[in-house]
């Protein structure tokens, strides 16, 4: 077995999810990713903890859901009933096939959601991770080869998550008492966000792996300014390319883009929160470079910020300051990599993807 | 998709478990039995019942088992919980390496199956099957191609079970109040079962597909004569050839075999019920007209019968009635297609293969 998927292993069960012998254990994987499920399971038994194998099947899920009625989609008993047992559960995707449920009436899968809402609810109580086991469907899906998507993940996942987390808190440290959050990259994109009051979270690969962003939820009117997303947004597959948005007192007044603006357009029209800012995010992955069409890595790319439309974080929004709610969370990115800087507070804390506190210590 | 394999689901959902809207039901199955268990769902789905889909991963089984101490296995409190609320299990095996856990300590076999015995109980109260999808490796143990083993599992599961049902029945009619069953075949088998008072049953594939044979218990002390038995008894991945074995008073006052009689012996040696024979089979289903190292398969097959040393069957044994119990049940087979006859009460009730009842009706 490739080394590098026992050191994925390794990670999931030590460092997202703290296994220990006590623990009863989900997995919950792919056909293509049997090999990770076995390191898994290795490593779990070393623990000497309790493992249940799972199996995600999307050519069985999608047989299941076009044979049922929309109408009949109820819960899932016996799997609520593990899950109220279930210490950690470990999320593996990984496709067969991209598109394996792209004939399945999307009315199907939500009413199926809908009916699961309590297993998701059970499930977040527990020690959850998710994570990515590269296939050779998701390397085309990022329009690279098997081996180069197979590097791209394993760079991604198996970092010193200790040195991670040391060097993202230096960021948490600034942004966590700041006032007002200024984004400049080139001559498009200019905006202000005030996070006076909230809090900044280290994503240090708990709950995703790739984790590798600092996080917090601006005040819902405190956005200011244009933006150009220079990466496409992927909604229901159609990508939205070269995005604007100008914001004045946090809601969007106007929007652009050069490919694509009718979906943009459609998610602004989902409800009121839709039009506001619910996440910035900082990027600071560097086993992460290149865009990959899959948002539980482009978000975490080193030298990039992004902005989420919609739902803000609850951990970063303090008791009695406003929400900002929404039925959608649509994160856009932003290049920083060149002639850009990140100032918090007035004071540049990233130039051209640098950071301020970077060269006086390793990362 | 092959359209044996849907038929294979819709027996198994429909004949074999009768699967209604209101059932939850658990699929444990292997990943090359992945197109039946995209049919099962389809066919679930149909029905508007609800599915979960567990993954025997035999490769994870053995990397889980050689990682943990033997001392340290406990019962899975998140499959107990789940088993309690399903109705309906599906059990699919099929191996991609029939050798996979070869390397793993029997005693943690045994260490994990006793720990999960509470999940066996519960399953053994719900409706339950267990079946076969045939692999290249399954395939290769049977000394067939991949092709002709296709054919051999579909000949067996694919038939119509009512017709089936109806043929055995004329034998369970024989078999249930007879006194005494005489097995012929050629010079060295001549063995006479006394069946008074025990029950005989007819499978017709509710628990077992393939089913396809009429068994009862015989009364302990109630076997007398010699057997020599055609086909190969497997044990533990050794063949024992030309096996035979004479009873007095039920008990096995000597045996031998042409090849690993050892493993005979050590069968014997188990405990006192494993020297008395424990079930009384006669194979009918002619799909089977091969042998397949696979006693799912070989005792059902048809123009056999075949004796069980070791545990009685518990539905054949009426209260009251002295029931022979043993850590073991080892099913040895005859072949009764030439030159033999089963005489019960002294009725010749087949020879050479063929029922008496046969002919004066379509099978």
């Amino acid at each position: 077995m490739d080394e590098r998927v026992r050191r994925h292993a390794e990670i999931l069960v030590d460092h997202c999810t703290d296994i220990a012998a006590e623990d009863d254990v989900l997995i919950r994987a792919p056909t293509p990713a049997e090999d990770l499920v076995v390191a898994l399971h290795e490593r779990i038994g070393e623990v000497g903890a309790c493992p249940s194998l799972s199996w995600l099947n999307s050519r069985a899920g999608r047989a299941y859901a076009r044979a049922m009625d929309a109408d009949d989609f109820r819960l899932n008993e016996p799997r609520l009933a593990a899950m109220e047992e279930t210490d950690v559960v470990i999320m593996v995707t990984g496709a067969t096939n991209a598109f394996e449920t792209s004939d399945v009436d999307p009315g199907k899968s939500a009413a199926a959601s809908r009916a699961n809402g309590p297993i998701l609810e059970e499930r977040l109580d527990t020690r959850w991770v998710i994570t990515q086991h590269p296939t050779p469907a998701d390397a085309q899906q990022a329009e690279m080869s098997t081996e180069a998507w197979e590097a791209f993940v394993y760079d991604a996942v198996n970092r010193d998550w200790d040195a991670q987390r040391a060097f993202q808190e230096r960021m948490v440290e600034i942004l966590d008492p700041a006032e007002e959050v200024r984004i400049v990259s080139g001559d498009a994109t200019d905006v202000t966000l005030s996070v006076d009051g909230m809090a900044a979270a280290n994503d240090y690969a708990k709950e995703n792996l790739p984790g590798g962003e600092v996080y917090t939820s601006p005040v819902p009117d405190g956005v200011d300014g244009e933006v150009t997303f220079d990466l496409p947004v992927v909604r229901n597959g159609r990508e939205v390319e070269g995005a604007t948005l100008r914001f004045e007192d946090g809601e969007v007044v106007d929007h652009g883009a050069e490919k694509n603006g009718d979906v943009l357009t459609s998610v602004l029209e989902t409800d009121e929160g839709a039009r506001r800012v619910g996440e910035l995010g900082i990027g600071m992955n560097r086993g992460i470079d290149e865009f990959s069409y899959n948002m539980l890595f482009d978000e975490k790319m080193g030298d990039t910020v992004h902005l989420a439309l919609g739902k803000a974080i609850e951990e970063c929004v303090p008791e009695g300051r406003e929400f900002n709610d929404s039925a959608v969370h649509v994160d856009m990115l932003v290049d920083m990599s060149e002639d850009s800087r990140i100032e918090v507070d007035g004071e540049v804390v990233q130039r051209n993807g640098t950071f301020a506190f970077e060269g006086s210590e390793t990362e």
